[in-house]
């Protein structure tokens, strides 16, 4: 049977609107490449065929799912699904391809949080279409159009409903704390972010969906969306990536291993290993650069784009000249003779 | 009956201190100019005369109100005025003066929230001096001086009260949201903010009260006090106005149709429509520039305020000289020989 | 006895997690050195015999506690000692050394945001190691290897378990609003900031733990771990204070009296009084200062560090040469002649 192989499944708990519409979908436990057998006894107890298919699934499947030891879940999962008067959805994603539900967008977005696929390894395109605008409350979910009411029902009978945000994408932390990270005001991390083992995001750090870091970070300053942070890299406070949805076009920016950006500065290019930005700086694409050698003499001028992805080298303004320098080690200075030889 | 003309009215809950004291209150349904006899209505169910007044609604008359089909409301807030245990305000603004009450000001931040009134539209004369300081919690606003006792009570019953702001604005969203926009980051927009169709704040993005957007725009930057950013214009990542609360002075800042402030940039004069501020650099008044024609000719130096306002202008420092460039199309070489002309 | 010598002392309600070990303390009204007689009283009621100590009481010990009018303390809080259902924590600090254990950190945590300690006076070494790491949920603190199955069963229930905050420190304000403060957004101000009456932290502000300021200030920057703001001094919005923790090494940041940081501005060196950084201008302590008097013409060039901590010093970047400047008024430049000598 050609469907036992899936790119991912997810057994979800799902928030519908007043209309019974999926609007929001909670994967406790989501999977990649789930076993054959797997898929084979998903397949009989949710009645799923092809294709990428969100499933809701009755009672009397809820139940015989959960007494299926071949389906690998926590006891604690097993035991929801029977008890639950929650809308289960078992969302089986065949291939990874346009996303065309809600319930298939948000499986994706775990599976980002939950560090089973990196940044750009999933097809993501008009999700933002997809999906639907929230109020995220202290009373769950709620449809956008639904919240006026809600609240002044809210505020009749004395109680507060707190919209903490009004927005297609939750935070992450209501889904999913991938092990050993903090995050000081989760706020500022969407579902759909990729935050690596060992990385702190501080009150000023932010992380965009299908973003993040790949280990050990510091992140005081914005990663935008589509933008990942090698190991060991520092954001300094207020700092800024530019994304592929604000301005930074079709480049894709990244930052490499052991860099270190300032705070409040920025990069629209991409960053190798072992580069620092002092902090105050901005280095747009555009920006002209004058490159210097390891003893300080001028070797070219350079449009900051074409530096994009080098290592070890550090940004600055000079302090008397105004003008953006480049440093680099001797590793550097060869690169930069390559790139020489290409003016 | 004179007092027939309303400049606005509003039905409000009421929250009140152990005193007895009106801290916020929430108008679920503002009006702005009420027609002559829904206003005589009003003036008969609520024992209004004449003035800006806000009047406490008895059972009695919330009840005979709540059955006057003559004033328009919706059926929730018409079943909320028979059965709520809160205490409801009853908010008659004659004029558009000095406010004098926490009701008043109340009203007239949620008229321009609702988009009911325009930034600068309304008399906020000494609406901080008017405003409770506010402990914003998940149990409801408490006034400060009361914080203390109620986190002990709630600590020693095992249960948590959380403190989500201790300012005299709450946040807009618990009042109204308006249509058409996303608020990612709810705690960084006040009510009192005008929020425009199609406008997204970001994470980053802030707005305070009497300020705001016209039209759809994007938002990861602050809008101080008073500022106004015209349709199609996108506030980059943390990108800052000055207020004419902060430090701004006198001078009101706004920014016109289809601008870009880039990220970590930042402005202290009026741009006019499709203005741009390159990415990292703050323009304040006393800023002096290179103006340039579109040639890239020094055409004159500027000090940045004589350029306040005007369109079409390109803000830089240029990366090899460290001079604050602005680089203008032929339309506004055309202004700039008339400034030149006043020199 | 000895012993009745404390460096302070309090009683705390204490959040357990499913080991019974600590791992967070609310002390409502801690004290600093309390007088001989209430030492003598607290060591009998509790047990208490020297050194650094928190000792669980039992019903029997609060209830004696609770009644013995020797030991000041609110009726509420003897009122909660004999109710609640929480772990009561006594708290005994003989003396201000590395600190051991969650119930010793907290309790400096809120000596400090009590402003009963000043930034720097309490020996917090090693309390990154010490303080678990919590996820901060509006049903309290739950220790993060427990939370992925408390939101399952939350959201089973139908319920949500909204994480605020993943973080080793809590946001301040849920432990103790010290008086004549404003907090717009307080997620960004941690336990252990101390907040000096008459600051207003706006919504971009922040405040780390053993940090703060001295009395009346506006925050709209970010105030570093170790960094003290003078009274009546202004941080503009976005601006940065490098800390000690962060790439700022062992010199210690502050900023003196009457002082203004411009939005998106930022200081590696401390500033003396009525000093003023211009927007957007990033001073780090290696930064090529020239350095003029007060009718511009230039004395010297100076390191930044140089300029340390010294007062009525104006930093900007000239927006024609792109050097930066500072300037001064004749105090200053005594100073600076003083500085010249020792070149």
């Amino acid at each position: 049977m050609s469907n036992n192989n899936l790119h991912s499944f997810g057994l979800g708990l799902a928030t519908l609107d007043s209309q019974g519409k999926v609007i929001e979908v909670y994967y406790p436990e989501p999977v990649v490449s789930p076993a054959a057998e797997v898929v084979a006894a998903l397949s009989i107890h949710c009645g799923y065929k092809a294709g990428n298919s969100d499933i809701r699934l009755s009672p009397a499947q809820r139940s015989t799912l959960s007494d299926d030891m071949t389906v690998p879940m926590s006891d604690l999962l097993r035991q929801t699904l029977k008890t639950t008067q929650s809308t289960v959805v078992a969302m089986f994603l065949a291939e990874n391809s346009v996303p065309a539900t809600v319930a298939e967008v948000y499986l994706k977005l775990h599976l980002l949080s939950h560090r089973l696929c990196k940044p750009h390894a999933l097809n993501l395109q008009g999700a933002f279409g997809i999906l639907r605008n929230i109020a995220w409350t202290n009373q769950g979910a709620i449809a956008v159009e639904e919240l006026q009411a809600r609240q002044l029902l809210a505020r009749s009978q004395g109680q507060l409903l707190d919209v903490m945000s009004v927005d297609k994408f939750p935070k992450m932390v209501n889904y999913v704390v991938p092990t050993g990270v903090r995050i000081a005001d989760t706020a500022r991390v969407r579902l759909g972010a990729y935050v690596g083992e060992g990385t702190t995001v501080m009150h000023e750090g932010f992380i965009n969906f299908n973003a993040g870091t790949e280990g050990s970070a510091m992140v005081e300053g914005r990663i935008s969306a589509g933008v990942v942070i090698g190991e060991g890299s520092d954001l300094g406070g207020g700092c800024s990536t530019m994304g592929t949805l604000s301005g930074g076009g079709t480049a894709i920016i990244s930052v490499g291993r052991d860099c270190l950006i300032g705070a409040n500065a920025g990069i629209g290019i991409a960053l190798g290993d072992r580069c620092i930005v002092e902090a105050g700086l901005y280095v747009t694409g555009g920006t002209i650069v004058s490159v210097l050698d390891h003893e300080g003499n001028l070797v070219q001028h350079a449009k900051a784009r074409d530096l994009s992805g080098r290592s070890d080298l550090l940004f600055r303004r000079n302090s008397q000249t105004g003008a953006v320098e480049c440093k680099t080690n001797k590793t550097s200075i060869a690169l930069n003779e390559e790139l020489h030889s290409h003016n």
